[in-house]
């Protein structure tokens, strides 16, 4: 320590010595003061910063809240890498706006309609033993009731299944230590059937509950038909967590208004809020669920609308379902690393509750029950299962973990404040103030087996004065605090764009690695080789009484084909397959009056069907800028009118060139090559095979100069018959293949140059 | 300047020092070990590191691309602050959800097809004086041409334009000095009439040209009807600007594929990139926009779609258009701050040429043209109009201005380099690699009279290996530059999550003053009160046959009203009035199985209809996280079957309440009184007053603390009943907003704490 304390002395003198003599700009304490930063800012700066091409540690992954979809950032720098389409359409990523994603969307529809939005809450990473292990991202909706599936090979929603009983569901996802299940739990009570029952019949006839889904992680895909549901009664079941370790077999979900009270303001009767917060306590729900599964295998379930429901009944008889007390209108409920306790806080005291894993078991086995409910299912004494209460403060929600023993931190709402403390011996460690008004808080791998500790994420439901003003709607905040040392400490302030998040979680970023192109002719969301791919040279147009269905390509810098002749009424369809398989090529496709962009990353086959119902003519371009020519990467849909009658017509090119205007071509593509030779030259002296990007970049600048060969062949067998407007416009087309290979061999060189790559015999 | 020196010196030492004895946590060097980071990559930390509760200096807009948003961002902590929803529905802002904003894009349909996405490239600031004012935002839609309307008072998508000839437009928009018109350029040709032309008739019956939107300031709308097009060549028109001071009467557009080239991949032809950058030159398009405004008002027009549009004849015959030779394939076109010259770089040429307006102005008094097109324009030769060429690198492309006298930035696409140079003297001054290939750049202020240097944003197209990996498709690169010192300095870079943005504009930011909050019953898409608010305790329900009108309110934590009963097939409309007073207490709305949520930020009337067409339970509930007991903010709407028969019911209590709950429930209340008079105590015993922050906090729990007065006198009335159930209820409702009262308060305290107020008598 202290020969540390040393070199960490000796280092700053080093660094005093080096900004001292910074001759270039500023120094550090011009900054400084220029801009009013204090030392302390400028070591959270330091400790967030992130230079050019240097990479975040973690990625974490928030819920968007009521904009549907799932929000990636890095961390320490919390800068936002990727907003993920899953509930609502979003364009720039194409989804909703091809047919291969309007699939997955169309799995969500609720009885028989679209819904283009979703209010996602809580996301949940794949774990294998307990631990994340990067392949897999589920997240739910609330408002009705879905889950979504992501695959973190390539960051695409690939699967949306609908709660076939609820009406409501907060409190999902959630994942087993293996991800057999994801869980979803209800929220407002409801009748499990798609039909009217009046209010009144409230205690009778609406119901809560836990739906388990089963994931088979072989084919990447939720399987509805092999899910169930444990009915529950209509308490608002919320929040949720499976068991770690000991505990694995179990599930907790909590809950809140257990009074059951049903509002009526309009009436003057007392609203929701009043009645659903007036008893201390609510229910913790216990469930096996291990042995829920067998009883659904076993046939004991009750069929409701075609899905596997658990009754209560069977529930209590198999020995499935017990509740424990808990203090009233909870939030988190969240099982310890070491799955031997569960830690429930309720928003409206100041405590918080550990609960003892083997303590419930003990009561279980011993059949100690100090009641049941009205719906004959079994109490567990609140005192007989408890650990430890620890007051931390006013509105306590969310506990997450840290990386030393027994560290927990938990969200306080109302006092605008994380506490940290130790749920072994029951003892507060430390406060930090948020702006404002916390609802969950986030670690690194925190609801894993092995929290990662360093870091936690402060997800403050109010920004109002932190940032500057963007009108009434306001971003939310997420604070980042370093949880490094033994006390807490804000580093950074970082909005939030786009969506409410409620939830997050966070992985080492090095567990996550996803692919940068698809094989060639790719249906991404399938996960499988499209039937409407095509490879380059292959592309064709099929045209039958009715129909016009186009298997093209795309590529740096057009489309094939260029025009499209259609006529009035035509189903027209289009696939585009991208050809390119450079890293970050991405090529779009839009069409003017028609409702379609197409984002078509590289390998990817993207499809767009529609009536061509209005005779026109209809512009079509590519919508991602890929290089110098991209605004010519254009093309026209025409539409005839239904009685067109066809005239012979000539088209009179728009500029004529001569012998010299080829020569005069050919010349400057021939200087150019010189310049592209010195670049090539450049590189290939160097150690360029050390380099990855760089060898990706030289493969790319191959490619281009071996088109460029191509079209010159045209060129020149066009000049030798005289053909002078057709070996012009190949020579251009030749040198557009030369200005590529120079953009892409420029950046190589620009890359060596930056990494210090070193020249090779 | 010395002494500045010694000042800073002076400063250092201080801050070693400070550094030296940072005692709680790690010293910077520790940090700076610890991550890897360079003196450069700390400086660059603390250049754009913005404290918590600090502002940032400037304030951008992105276009978003095919995202079809804006993005608004803070400059230098390239933090985004909002994603403001514009042709793209989006569900969090309620865009597109509601039937007030679902109004504005209804505005955007395309020959009656809806379109719910936008392909937004360039935005544009309004201007006082060729000052941006800060009060409205322009933004086009390249696949539809569409200019769509941003108010900066509350940071909301207003209006929607469609152009009545384009089918495609590129370029706009830019506005005029004192932004009396917004422009916007075709992109690809198409006829202008809305019918199928073959492709033969290319030449004769394809048009480009320039559409002029007035704008009128005092309405804050466009007005259509007093808006024009130039029609012009099918020369693919692109990128324009307006001028300023001697050339602002003038517009300047230029233009690619002059050569009229069509291309046919698929039969064999070369394609459109080869043929549309054949020529050496393309057309710079000289306009006299004031004259041609008097033309129109004097009726010279031919009427296309409804649409006034002076043909090329007129235009040609009243002197008002004017072609001038530019390098092939440019991109943008950029009048300098004095508005002497216009700068033009050509991506596929390796020179920036500067135009001198005068010169331009000279030649066409003197009609001194080389030559006309096929369309008899006539064409001003390129050496009589130069000022100056400059050699500036591969790939130039955008050109913005700097602080200093004649500096300017062009980003250079091929080289993926940015250079300073100097458009008086000709001069190359710097150049600095990016990140890859950039697009447009951006200076603070850059369009206008007054550029402020400091910060120039690289909009860059490829990001590549920058950042943590995501998939195959990539987050964009926007590179932070400092440019306040001799040499540009790379600060940070920026990964966009979504959409790929193309231009920006950055304005400072104490010239943004948007409002927190709008007047009670606000219609914020139309500026007016809405004729659905309602004011507390005015709700209320209209029913007739077939109809259901609900005109509701919305505060923490109720919404009123909690039950809506319908009959299957009624139209249902819910308008909601949020009542609330406080900054950043948004509520929203959703309801189960109807496509609907509602952001309802405070003082907004938001309204939803559906038809309620299948029988059943609905839940709906508030979907932004607004207080403790947000999740108990709740409600049903019952749908009745068309046959259903009422049978007299009484639902039943969930829960009993006794006399004792509420006695000790009114315990409760008083000691949680007591803590709440503590914090006002500590709060008014302070300066609060000096902080308009905490003054509304103060304001808000007076609010509170009154509702819980209100209530308290419901408690005490049903318990002088003897009516248990009903005290017990109204004595908890009184607790919750007692609760609501203390989480404020505590934040008014924290606040106060922080900001260092101070003990006053």
């Amino acid at each position: 320590m202290k020969k540390y304390r040393l070199n960490s002395l000796f280092l700053v003198i080093i660094f005093i010595i080096s900004f001292a003599n910074y001759t270039n700009a500023d120094t550090l304490a011009d900054v400084m003061q220029a801009r009013g930063l204090t030392e302390k800012d400028v070591l959270a700066a330091a400790k967030t910063y992130v230079p050019t091409g240097k990479r975040d540690k973690f990625i974490a992954f928030d819920s968007g809240g009521q904009s549907g979809q799932v929000i990636v950032f890095g961390i320490p720098s919390m800068r936002i890498l990727k907003y993920i389409a899953v509930f609502t359409p979003e364009p720039w990523q194409g989804y909703g706006y091809d047919d291969e994603s309007k699939a997955v969307l169309s799995q969500g529809r609720i009885q028989g309609k679209d819904i283009t939005w979703g209010d996602t809450h809580h996301p949940a990473l794949s774990e294998t033993d307990g631990e994340y292990d990067g392949k897999f991202l589920f997240i739910n909706d609330k408002a009705n009731p879905r889950i979504a599936l992501i695959d973190l090979n390539d960051f695409e929603t690939k699967q949306i299944v609908v709660n076939p009983v609820f009406k409501s569901s907060h409190g999902g996802a959630f994942v087993s230590e293996n991800t057999d299940y994801v869980m979803e739990s209800a929220q407002y009570a409801t009748p499990f059937e798609n039909e009217y029952v009046p209010l009144e019949q409230f205690n009778e006839k609406y119901r809560g509950g836990m739906t388990y889904w089963r994931f088979n992680r072989e084919e990447g895909r939720i399987k509805p038909e092999e899910s169930f549901t444990v009915m529950a009664p209509p308490y608002s079941q919320d929040l949720s967590d499976f068991g770690k370790g000991p505990s694995a077999d179990w599930s907790f979900t909590n809950s809140f208004c257990s009074e059951r009270y049903v509002g009526g303001i309009e009436l003057g009767k007392p609203p929701f809020e009043a009645g659903c917060s007036a008893k201390d306590t609510d229910f913790l729900h216990v469930v096996n669920w291990r042995k829920a599964a067998e009883i659904v295998k076993a046939g004991k379930v009750t069929k409701i609308n075609g899905h596997d429901v658990i009754t209560m009944e069977t529930a209590v008889a198999e020995g499935i379902l017990f509740l424990i007390p808990e203090p009233k209108s909870p939030h988190g409920v969240d099982v310890t690393p070491d799955g031997k306790y569960i830690v429930v806080s309720g928003k409206l005291d100041t405590h918080t509750s550990v609960y003892d894993f083997e303590k419930i078991q003990k009561a279980i086995a011993e059949k100690k029950f100090e009641a049941k409910d009205s719906y004959g299912i079994p109490i567990i004494a609140m005192p007989d299962t408890l650990h430890t209460q620890v007051e931390l403060g006013l509105g306590p929600l969310h506990t997450q973990y840290g990386a030393r023993p027994c560290e927990a931190f938990t969200s306080l709402y109302v006092d605008s404040m994380v506490a940290r403390w130790d749920y072994c011996e029951g003892k507060l460690l430390d406060k930090i103030s948020i702006h404002y008004n916390i609802g969950h808080l986030m670690t690194m791998h925190g609801d894993s087996k092995n929290p990662r500790g360093k870091y936690l994420i402060a997800m403050n439901k109010l920004a109002i004065d932190r940032f500057n003003p963007v009108g009434p709607l306001h971003p939310q905040n997420h604070q980042l605090i370093d949880i490094s040392g033994e006390k807490m400490e804000l580093l950074y302030d970082m909005p939030i764009p786009l969506g409410e998040p409620h939830y997050s979680v966070a992985i080492s970023a090095d567990l996550l690695k996803p692919v940068v192109r698809y094989k060639v002719g790719w249906n991404s969301r399938e996960d499988k080789r499209s039937e409407y791919g095509v490879r380059a040279g292959r592309e064709h147009t099929d045209k039958q009484p009715g129909k016009v269905e186009v298997f093209g390509t795309v590529i740096r810098s057009h489309i094939t084909p260029e025009i499209i002749e259609v006529n009035q009424g035509d189903e027209v369809i289009i696939h585009l397959t991208n050809l390119e398989r450079a890293q970050d090529e991405t090529h779009g496709f839009a069409l003017y009056g028609q409702n379609v962009n197409l984002s078509i990353e590289p390998g990817k086959t993207a499809s767009y069907r529609f009536i061509a119902d209005k005779p026109g003519v209809y512009p079509y371009y590519c919508t991602e800028f890929c290089s110098a020519l991209h605004l010519e990467m254009q093309g026209y849909l025409l539409v005839k009118p239904k009685d067109y009658k066809e005239v012979a017509q000539k088209s009179e090119a728009g500029f004529v060139y001569s012998k010299s205007d080829y020569d005069e071509q050919v010349k400057k593509n021939i200087a150019t090559q010189a310049v592209i030779d010195e670049v090539v030259n450049f590189i290939t002296a160097r150690n360029y095979q050390d380099f990855p990007a760089a060898v990706a970049l030289v493969e790319d600048t191959t490619d281009q100069l071996n088109f460029a060969k191509e079209v010159q062949a045209k060129a020149e067998a066009a000049a030798t018959k005289e053909d002078w407007q057709n070996a012009m416009l190949w020579a251009s087309q030749w040198w557009q293949y030369q200005v590529k290979a120079a953009d892409i061999g420029l950046r190589a060189k620009t890359y060596l140059e930056q990494e210090g790559a070193k020249v090779v015999q």
